[in-house]
């Protein structure tokens, strides 16, 4: 597609899977005139039990892929993809990209009060230190409780949002972060908000979440509107999604998360993905790993 | 490596990750003198969650690579690829290649006496409905009971195998079976057996379970046996395994299934088995999805 100008063009979002779509929904709530291309990468998905070098091999394909679709800000939706690949995916392309670590980060050392913070995610992006080391960059007087919680993705996926099984394994996840009295928690992965509600109920009334997709949204906002490229409702919208593997699936399990259907996705191939990475390795000499 | 003769030639073993070392054991138990070569493709588990097509793609890669490490036999040890691909995969080698669905599913219709069989396993396993076509064609009069369980593998993976989360998640996934009254219940995925014990107090002393790894290891016996393909112990023995991603992870986890340690691992990368399968399809024309 052909674009008049910079600011018509669409926003990129990538994840390994649905997760994502928490992201895509804050941006979809707070900037309805931009256009957005959402990828899944649901043939590899989950990242968040991957090596570093695997997540950055699989998000520079993913990121290639959107960036030749002629967008205008690249959003990394993933926490394990953002922890580990963000810098080497910044050094790679010429438009602005956006983590989801960053945004979360900075409201967390905002919202702290006693400077003992909480941080659950995925194994990779526990074992990356990435919130941990961003927290402390902004006041290094914060301490930060990070825990890995695998079980949180599976049983969003398999749809139990509150039931008795995902109250006691979320009991079970964060008798630390209550002994520690933490008053700011992280919720440090795209599909942890859906369990918001027994989390706060774990956790307590007094404990701030911070949702990373939503202060990833307010982030998107503003870079936008200061650089410009904020898009007027005039032009025409297109909310088009791609994935991996599975669309039906993706359907499915998407709609719990965007409380809406997903319409226009398309499946795409993993060896179309390598081959455009690759491309732009020879091309540019970047994204060498 | 070079052999002597055919016997001495190691079994090849694939699985989407940790899960088929449940049938190594088995096949460590019942055939000390054999040596094997296995591969958990740890870069692009899950395959439970994934399409057929992209199943039989990775499944062609895994074999391939195996068959160039001039192995004797493959055992296809996940209930997932071995539902959707085994066929495929025997038609591209010329070497004999077992799943792991025909000896479970037999074992079932000579267990059951009411018959009625219920079939755990993935949402992949069954969406194929492998299991139940497989155990029909034995005995058109049972009737087979098939329900995914798509958390029991994560929990089996965060190393909880007997807790009451566990028992809560098993009572919910086979409370269906119990209703039917089945006597007979096959562990369609090689995690399963790690969760026998729960499984058992949640269906009851009277229920059989069938546990393909065991079934798999019996038929790779006498399938050796009969071809005279056994190897003795006189020639060394050597125990191989390959990942395609954090082998750390694949040591720490396996140890759980093996209750061994587990020597000699080798990380090999996703973009050269692509090579491989790639270049044996351009050479023979087969494997062609």
């Amino acid at each position: 597609m052909k674009y008049e100008n910079m600011a018509d063009k669409p926003i990129g979002i990538f994840d390994s899977g649905v997760g994502g779509l928490t992201v895509l929904k804050e941006i979809h709530a707070r900037l309805p005139a931009e256009s957005t291309i959402y990828m899944g990468d649901t043939a590899r998905v989950p990242y968040g039990i991957r090596s570093a070098e695997t997540v950055i091999k699989y998000s520079l394909e993913n990121s290639s892929f959107l960036v030749e679709k002629g967008i205008k800000l690249l959003i990394i939706a993933c926490n394990t993809a953002s922890a580990v690949s963000l810098n080497i995916i910044r050094n790679t392309f010429k438009i602005p990209v956006l983590g989801v670590i960053e945004p979360g980060a900075k409201a967390a050392a905002q919202a702290t009060k006693n400077g003992l913070v909480g941080v659950i995610g995925t194994e990779a992006t526990i074992k990356s230190g990435a919130y941990g080391r961003t927290i402390r960059s902004l006041d290094p007087r914060i301490k930060v409780i990070e825990r890995s919680c695998p079980l949180f993705v599976p049983l969003v996926e398999e749809g139990w949002l509150d039931n008795e099984v995902v109250e006691m394994v979320a009991q079970r996840y964060l008798t630390e972060m209550k002994l520690y009295n933490i008053d700011t928690l992280v919720l440090g992965c795209t599909h942890y908000p859906l369990l918001k509600k027994v989390i706060k109920k774990v956790m307590g009334d007094d404990v701030v979440l911070i949702d990373s997709a939503i202060e990833k949204a307010k982030n998107v906002a503003k870079i936008l509107t200061t650089s410009g490229l904020l898009k007027t409702l005039e032009t025409p919208v297109h909310r088009k999604y791609y994935v991996t593997d599975c669309p039906d699936r993706f359907q499915e399990i998407g709609k719990r998360f965007m409380l809406d259907s997903l319409e226009d996705i398309t499946k795409i191939e993993i060896a179309s993905l390598e081959e455009k990475a690759m491309a732009l390795k020879n091309a540019c000499g970047c994204g060498g790993v």
